[in-house]
């Protein structure tokens, strides 16, 4: 390459924590061979950060405190924001969107919650917000739907996005451990907060599943209509019983538009063990997506780590040096993937939903226990695929049953017979089921 | 959205078998949402078939014998060829490119063979040619390659890129069949052709692996280099040895770049069962790809297929029309993914490279025997990793042997002393092993 044709871009990174400074260090590393690529250099002169010194990275950037600093520097192509959070993370990419420049942000909860917002400021602008690192860390899950999927209607998708729940589950799993007790073997580990809530109760999850929804079926972002559940009431004892069934249980975020609406929701989910997403262990991340051409693809790979998301990062700022490059007058891809966003498809109400059930009663070892709660469920149109009922020589054992399809407010009803039968002595476990319409992956 | 603002753009389809086809028929049913992403219609102006007529189809595109009459049309935009080969297929992407028309091709012999020659054209004509279809049918592994990814330096990539292959070793492992059986029932059912060798023998997993190495590493296409070895030596026996060695056996394309030089090669393969790639099972495809940051990541789905390749075939349409759309000068990414290509990184002769060894070696039943086969391992500095030797009772036990990593030239000298030895009687099976740096997906 004739170095003198070798343009510059100016990158300035707001925050310097685990992704941001991930980012710069990938930068460096592999800058040559990201030239080679792009015939340009990518050039970071300006750093946000409250604790880092110029000497400490050995950089020629100027590093200041205040990320208004980086956004409002005439000299910036393209801001990276890795402050995390809203505050002051929203008013930091509107101000450089505003500014005329490009981002890349790998704040799901911004891009989840204030997405729409930002989009549209965005497009005002006919400058880029990217957020591919925003969903399964290093997969480029999102220029898989935004792109290689572009001629599909997509029916479906599901989704291992949190892999801290997924050590979790996978611990659970292997060696029959409490909930409680390999949480905190998380923590030490790192792969957990101190607060755990936001990535076992869901809601990590939750963002990035509203993220992929919104692309994969061309509607707003609706982070309030996900529903959320998480994975601390699951005991090895229902991951034992589901696998004698034939099943994995994993924490799943699934996504459907069909003609009775879109569901998006975010809990733990029995899958079948044939299925390549029943293997995903570990803190690995995956999403299987159904396109009406297609058929299933899975996406599978590392869903967090400084140098995984830093990949997802500096992807998206090569797309938009890319696009610069070659003179284009605004984004190529909407941001969306759509550039005609239905806001007219509803989101149902969890109630409204369609699954199969797994579940678990604890029941008094009486005869005819069995047959009442046959009965209710035939009552409620919900009929049995599965049974275990073991003989435990105790005075309760768990029933588990698996049912076939069925509306989940009527199940709900039915549970709520269930537990009022005199032999039925606590809260029945429920679990909701995905087949994946019997595709092998 | 409002319909005057929608332009449309004129497509040519040339070859109407199955992926031609499926492609025509897509455009048709996913139409409205390929509009509602893209804010432009996609319009089949004209279509060359020899048997097709208007009325089979009820199109208006008009239809004629000659291929050079859709790429001759000035009113063409993007040309999908379909013929597939190389003649007339290269003359009509040639001719295409040079009267300044994308081109979209699902011709994997003819990009992998013919490649640099027509990548040349479209460079000089600033048009682009998209072969996204042309590797592993519907999962979009061109794209994260060239652009998902594109923040990475690629070490490695190891794919399972010919369903046929992997369905008739799939079947062979799940029960314990002869190779020639499950061909027979493959070709029965359609997927195995007449002449089985393209897929059995590795070249069409050879065209698929040149193209990925290409874009991987930034490399001129080297059909000529690559190493191709089929499947039609394994037996049952191997499978059942691997298996109770904790292995799978696939048929791998296996792309590696290292400061050794560029390794192509496509062969039978051991990869650990707790690999997923090891769970991809039937007529799905997958690949493995190792980027410098973000580690492994995995593509899986269906390698064929009309409605699954003529996704793929669509994208390629979709990100021309983007591209078409925001008045860009030029492709956006370059062809390789790469403005700068290395034709000075060598590719290794096959007995050059280092892998761990699976040996199965028919040896008489006789005491000193093993003794022997260990002092010619030792003196060609090959370790030995596992042994299984039963007491079958029989004359001759085969001796099943796993090595750790040894030169592939020193391997092949040891077999021959082994094969020379007295109390061995018959070839010895080899089998290359891959860990894949133990990563655990």
């Amino acid at each position: 390459m004739n170095s003198e044709t070798v343009k510059s871009l100016k990158v300035g990174i707001c925050g310097f924590g685990t992704v941001g400074g991930g980012s710069y260090n990938l930068l460096q590393n592999n800058g040559d061979e990201i030239t080679r690529r792009l015939g340009c250099t990518l050039e970071v002169s300006r750093i946000a950060s409250r604790s880092l010194k110029a000497s400490d990275i050995n950089t020629t950037a100027s590093i200041s405190a205040d990320p208004f600093d980086v956004v409002n520097d005439p000299d910036i192509d393209i801001v990276i924001e890795t402050l995390g959070g809203f505050d002051p993370a929203f008013e930091v990419v509107r101000q450089a969107l505003a500014n005329g420049k490009h981002v890349v942000t790998a704040n799901k909860a911004l891009i989840a919650e204030r997405g729409n917002e930002l989009f549209q400021v965005a497009e005002q602008n006919a400058v880029s917000l990217a957020y591919e690192s925003s969903v399964a860390g290093g997969i480029p899950i999102i220029k898989a739907l935004r792109e290689g999927l572009a001629a599909n209607k997509i029916d479906w998708l599901a989704g291992i996005i949190n892999g801290t729940g997924n050590f979790i589950l996978t611990e659970m799993a292997e060696k029959q451990r409490q909930f409680d007790d390999v949480l905190v073997e998380a923590q030490e580990l790192g792969y957990a907060e101190a607060d755990p809530t936001f990535d076992v109760e869901g809601i990590d999850a939750a963002h990035k599943l509203t993220i992929m929804a919104s692309i994969a079926f061309g509607i707003p972002l609706q982070f309030s209509k996900t529903y959320t559940e998480g994975i601390s009431k699951i005991t090895p004892e229902d991951i034992s019983f589901a696998m004698q069934l034939g099943y994995r249980v994993k924490h799943l975020g699934i996504a459907r538009c069909s003609d009775s609406g879109v569901e998006m929701r975010v809990h733990p989910t029995l899958i079948p063990e044939t299925q390549l997403l029943a293997r995903v262990d570990g803190v690995g991340n995956a999403v299987l997506v159904h396109g009406n051409a297609v058929g299933s693809t899975l996406y599978n790979g590392p869903g967090a780590g400084a140098d995984a998301t830093a990949s997802a990062v500096i992807a998206d700022v090569i797309d938009i040096a890319r696009q610069t490059l070659v003179d284009s007058q605004k984004p190529l891809v909407p941001v969306l993937g759509y550039l005609s966003v239905h806001d007219d498809l509803g989101v149902m109400d969890i109630e409204d939903i369609e699954s199969e059930y797994y579940l678990r009663i604890p029941a008094n070892d009486v005869v005819g226990v069995m047959a009442k709660i046959s009965s209710i469920l035939q009552d409620f149109d919900i009929s049995i695929e599965a049974v275990i009922q073991k003989e435990l020589h105790s005075k309760t054992v768990p029933i588990v049953i698996l049912t076939h399809k069925a509306v989940e407010k009527k199940l709900n009803a039915a549970i709520a017979e269930i537990e009022a039968l005199d032999d039925v002595s606590g809260s029945v476990m429920r679990i909701r089921v995905e087949a994946f319409d019997n595709e092998s992956y």
